[in-house]
Formats: structure tokens, sequence, C-alpha cells
């Protein structure tokens, strides 16, 4: 087999983006067809051209570099791909080379550009396997984000637990709860969500390409509707349940209360000062029994919730975001026993999505909640609530706790820095 | 626990329909919350108020009658739920009944409504479960389209051989597949496709649950980025290979290739009267080694495909949609070997999705692409060229087909009729 080189014309390299490409190639998308934006230009089908004519899709970006990571306050996109890892190594050196690659290539994927820098050159070496797997090409950032937290499991195998942050604990069995080993914990997790699937994939299948030797994928999941709402600007979607979820949820808006909820501080009792400004994340995979919810009655879905099912709002008020009078709840439904006021104040933000995977011998999809939130402290705001709802909720009955894991978010990357670079210091 | 009744004010039955409660309920997608569109309604957080308010939003919608079903010259949606069915009876009054109530709920669908009609209702009755599962309420139809197939085993299942359309062939054994029975075959399947996974799950949960004492779900997929481009407007897009995908397919705006290839002619020999305006569905899950192929030099990559990766264009060629010089292509590259002019002018519109679904115990992704194609004969079209790819393609290196399925497609259903009224008749 004959290879033609991939050649391109020695272009200034002005670092184009993704959709850089995508303007030159492909056309706008949804506009146009790669061949007529191409049809001027006579030096080959992989010459790229002048970047200069770059797309601006400046909204379409969340800027992967700040305080805290981005993926936590930002308004929840569409779109989930999640993938917990296993490290293959205990050699601190090659995770902190893991850890500057993959900061690198989210910072790049969260602008929009390929993972790999060797694919911004001018000319590709049709010798070398593709720096990018390619299938965002042409696509715009989607307002990807990228997350990363470290499981108790890493600092174990590191020979780290000197610095383990005092939230990290081992979750404690819940009551009912039916978790599989491999859909639970990692010593390193990342959430990716995008507006675009294709995006949130990439962006996963690229960081499991650069881990390679180093970490191995223990276990991932696609979620395709969120159902939760952090920004007043979002309609609250519906779960499979039919109701909406998330209706109040902490807002992007209120910061203040991510900096009481979410957010470690810098002076916080007993934690390590490399978790300043970061956070802790939760992750539970909660199959739906949607064949018994769905032979349910209205009211006593509406009953079991708290919630009106149309409207969404409280039992006993009249619109979604009426304020809710606990006593109108039934004292075991759902929103009564997770409100903030029947918990001392605790409050999560919530980025849940939907999923459906696949069907069980009798037929049943095994389609559910992928649960992930984001709190200050595990041991005063996600375990005491988790306990109460595993013994009291009366949404117990159609839901099953598959899966489950805690990490430890370190805070947000500064440019030229990476991942954890306060823990590994 | 005290069952409240959702009462709904006794509003004239106008048939709102499901973005009517949108416009009502939840204000339009990302822009209002529910509350405030409630605000001036006094009558409860259930009142659906006067549906002729409903937002117009035709543009969405798909119409699920014709003299072809819809979703095989409808331009490919962004989403797919594709679900395969086993009958639980051999009882053909009970299947016409599933099969009239499957279509009923499908054109209501694919309309936008809820699947049920007394999901209309003004009041919904608190002691019933409700007609429709929810989780779509507030979003519009997404152009939603809905199609049926019926496989070899149902006419057996049935008594129905005499019947059979002589394209429904048991589909040979191809080297190198490695099958799994279950996600293969099936005595219906049915392919729903959305612009919003939401939508298509939604679709796909409620047949199953109209389903149920008469067929069960024995397989289903979800797909979240289409890799065929069946209409001009679009732009095509990239499979997990991180090439454009669907340059060459039938267009929907080319009617004559439609009936050449796709649809079964009213005359077509040796085909029962029902078939005609119906087609053939092949689907096959082909697992993508991308590992692999990650590995793989640009240069190898663009010589198993025959195209250019970044632009599309055909090797020899300088942009997507220039002309093909066969000639110019390795004899073992994929476009080639599954061109049209090397198949006897064979082609087949196909409307396949990428998937990932999880990933096996060494961390490597379930993922790659759902093919799906529409053919007239599968005996001229499909299992020749699979037969030739199965031998000689170069891909074979990086791919797995590890399920399959055929099934007859029948006509577009008339309004008031129902999918395969003329085989049942």
């Amino acid at each position: 087999m004959t290879h033609r080189p991939t050649a391109r014309p020695p272009a200034a390299r002005t670092g184009p983006t993704r959709r850089g490409l995508l303007g030159w190639f492909a056309g706008v998308a949804g506009v146009g067809v790669a061949g007529s934006a191409l049809a001027g230009c006579s030096s080959g089908p992989a010459a790229r051209g002048d970047a200069t004519t770059a797309v601006s899709a400046t909204s379409s970006k969340v800027d992967f570099h700040g305080a805290h990571q981005a993926g936590i306050a930002t308004p929840a996109q569409d779109r989930l791909h999640f993938a917990a890892f296993d490290l293959l190594t205990t050699d601190k050196a090659a995770v902190v080379a893991m850890l500057r690659a993959w900061s690198d290539a989210a910072a790049r994927m969260s602008d929009g550009r390929p993972v790999d820098a060797s694919y911004d050159a001018p000319v590709l070496d049709p010798a070398a396997a593709p720096g990018d797997t390619g299938e965002a090409d042409g696509l715009n950032a989607a307002r990807l984000t990228i997350t990363i937290g470290f499981g108790r499991s890493m600092f174990t195998k590191l020979g780290l637990t000197d610095r383990l942050p005092p939230g990290l604990v081992e979750l404690p069995a819940f009551p009912g709860e039916r978790l599989d080993a491999r859909r639970s914990d990692g010593d390193i997790a990342i959430q990716a969500c995008a507006d675009d699937p294709q995006v949130a994939v990439h962006a996963i299948r690229n960081l499991v390409r650069l881990s390679r030797g180093t970490a191995s994928l223990r276990w991932s999941q696609l979620g395709f509707g969120r159902t939760s709402s952090n920004s007043s600007s979002q309609a609250t979607p519906r779960n499979l349940f039919g109701f909406k979820d998330g209706t109040a949820n902490l807002r992007a808006e209120d910061p203040a209360a991510f900096d009481r909820s979410v957010w470690v501080a810098p002076d916080e009792a007993g934690s390590p000062a490399w978790m300043a400004g970061g956070s802790y994340l939760v992750a539970r995979r909660i199959r739906m029994l949607l064949e018994v919810w769905d032979r349910t009655s209205l009211g006593e879905q509406e009953q079991v919730i708290g919630r009106h099912r149309l409207s969404g709002a409280p039992l006993g008020a009249a619109a979604e975001n009426d304020p809710i009078r606990l006593a109108a709840l039934p004292a075991d439904s759902h929103v009564r026993l997770a409100h903030p006021d029947t918990n001392g104040g605790a409050a999560m933000v919530r980025r849940g999505y939907s999923f459906v995977d696949e069907n069980d011998s009798l037929g049943r999809l095994d389609a559910g909640l992928f649960f992930l939130a984001y709190v200050r402290d595990p041991r005063t705001q996600f375990v005491p609530i988790m306990q109460k709802l595993a013994q009291n909720d009366a949404m117990n009955e159609y839901l099953s706790h598959v899966g489950s894991g805690l990490w430890a978010v370190p805070p947000g990357v500064q440019p030229g820095g990476y991942w954890g670079s306060g823990l590994f210091a």
C-alpha cells in the first residue's frame, strides 16, 4: 500500500483553532459543504490556509483556567461523558506527567482546539498517528468543561495519605444500595460536559489516550439529558420520572451560596492548603425502576416527590418557584427530606444527567439518573442527607443505587499549571 | 399518605399539544421559568388553561403519515434510540391491537403531543397512572420520526410465511463477524430519531409501555452522533475514526434515487402487494477498535478509508464533493469497495449513529458505529456489498461486527390506519 503524504502549504503558525479548521474546510456547521469553501484553494486537500479567517465563536467556550475548576458553577451543559480511572503505577512523577499532559489537553479542547499542538502544524505528518482523534474537527467547543477529582485510593497508592483532605472519607454503606464495583470508585474521576455529545466523548477519549501506560479506564458513563438547572436562565428539565428536577438547585448567579456550600475555604478547618478553592464530587448511578413508576398513579407520584408533576409547583403552592411550605409535603416525600431547611441548611450543587444504557433479559431498560453533586464537605452535606433519604425517602421503592464514588476536587488551574499541582508540589 | 387531587379547571378540550403545555407552564424552552408564566393563573398548579395559546413550532415536526414511513428519506436527526422487540404471543389480533396503539401513539408523539389522549384531558385523574410518562413535556417534537420493521421471525411466529417478502432473507454469515444474539435480530424493530435524545428515549419508552403483555424489549441501542448526511443542507459529520462519513450518501433531494434504491415498487417482482412503498432495514452494530486506529499513521488511515481525513476529499481529489476517481484509491480501501460504481450501481441510504456504551475490563471503550441502512432489496444491495467488504476491506482490521438485523419495512401509514395494515388485512 502506497502512502501519499498529506501535504499542506507552509502557512504561518498562527495557531488555528478547531473552529479555524471549520471555517476553512467544512463551512460553518449546518451551512456549508467543505468542497465549496475549499474551491479556491489549489494546494491540496489538507491545506489549512490562513488561520486568521477563523470563525469567532467565543460564546461556545468556557475558560478552563481560574480559581475554581470549570464544570462546577458553570451552567449545566446538555451532555455528559464521565470516566473513572485507575492508576497503573505508584510513580508520582509519572502521574504528574500525565496530569500535566491532561491539563494542557483540557485547556486546548475547552478552547475548541485539537488536543495536541502537533495537530496545529501546517503540514500533518502522514507517517505519524494524528495528535488528535479528529471526530470533533469542525465542531465548536460546545461549552466543554473538563473537571477532575482524586479518590482516596489514589492517595494510598501514591503514598500521599498525609495530604488526604478530611472530607475524602470512605462513604458508609447506605441502606438499600446495591453497588457494583465495576460502576464505583476509581483513583481519578473526570467529568466532561458539553452541549454536543461528540465533543464530550472526544474529550474523554483523548484523555484516555494520553493516559496510556499510566492509568486505565475503570468505568464510564454517558448522560444525555441534564436533570438539574443551576442557572436562572435555564428552564428546569424533567427527569425520567417525568418531574422537573433541579428547581431548588444552587444558582450560578449566587456566588455566596457556592462559597457557603461548594468551595473549600482557604482557612477550612483541618483541610490541607492545596484543597483551598477545591470541592468534593459525589457520583451515584441511580437506576430508576421505570416500569414500576409508570404503573403508579399521578397522585401517588406527586406525594412521593412532593411536587406537582405538570407545573413543578411544590404541593400546596401554585408555581414551580413558589416557596416550599414543608408542612404541606408528606413527611416521607423526596423534596421535603432533601430540603436544606430539614438538613441544617446543607445544600449542594447538583449536575445530574439521565442515562439509558441497555436493557436486562426481562426487557427492562437500564435507565435512571447519574447523580453528580459538588459539596464543600461530604461529612456534613452529602452523607447525612443520603443517610436520611436511604432510610425514609418514599422514592426508594422506585430506585436502586448501583454505582457510587467520592473524589476530592482540586482548585482551578492557572495558565501553565496543572491539575493537582498544589497536592504534588 | 393522603392523596391530594391534581385538579384542573374544566377547560375546552381543544387538544392542547405538548408545546401547548410548554407555552403555558414552562415558558419557551431556555427562555422562561414556569412560575412567571403561571403567575396570572389562580386555578391551581395543574391548570392547563387555554390551549389556543400553544406556541407554533411546525418546523420541529415531521409528518408521521404518508406513502412511505418517515425516518428513511427524512434528513437525519441528531440522536437515535433503536429498539428490537420479541412477540410474547402468536395471536395476530393481539399484535394488530398493539400495532394500532403504537401507530396512534407514534402519530401523536411525532406531532409533539403526549402519547395518550387521556393526557390531554383538562383534569388529569390523580388516581390513575398518567397516560404519558412525562419526560418530554415542555420539549418540542424535535423532528421525531418513528419507523417500524418486521423480522422474519415474526412471520414464522404469526403463521404469515405465505406473505414473507422475498428480500427478507436470512442474512448469510459474513467472514469475521462476531455476532452477539443479545444485540441481534428481533421480531419487530423500531427506529426513533430526534434532534433531542430525551424525545427519542421518551418515544421508545412509551412504545415499550404500550407493548406490555404482547411484546418485550429484546435489545436497544442509543446513538448520539449521526455519521451520515442525507440532505445537501447538512454538513457531513465525522465518525469516531475522525473521518467524514456519508458524503456520497443518497440525498433526500433526489427522490428518483430513492425510487431506484430504497422503495419497493408497486410491481416489484415476486413481492407481495403489502410491501409496495416499503423498504428493508439493515442494522449492524459495528464496534470500532479505537485504540488500534488511534495508533495508526495518518497516511495509513487515509489509505484504509480512501479519503483525506481533514478535508474529506477522495484521495487524488481536492474537495469533499469532488468526483471520486476510483483508480486513485487503493483497491482495498473502504470507499472504493463500497462505491456504487464497483457494485453494479447498488446504493443504499445510510442513517448511522455513533455509540459509546461502556468499557471492557481492559479499559477499552465499547464504541463504534450503529450502522442503519434502507434498501429496496437486500439480496442485490446489502448482501453482496457486505460480502465483498467482509472479505477485502482494509478497515476490517479496525472493526468488529457484533450485532445484526434485517427487517421488512412496511409502507407509510394513512391517517386512521396502522403500521402493517396491508400485511394483516
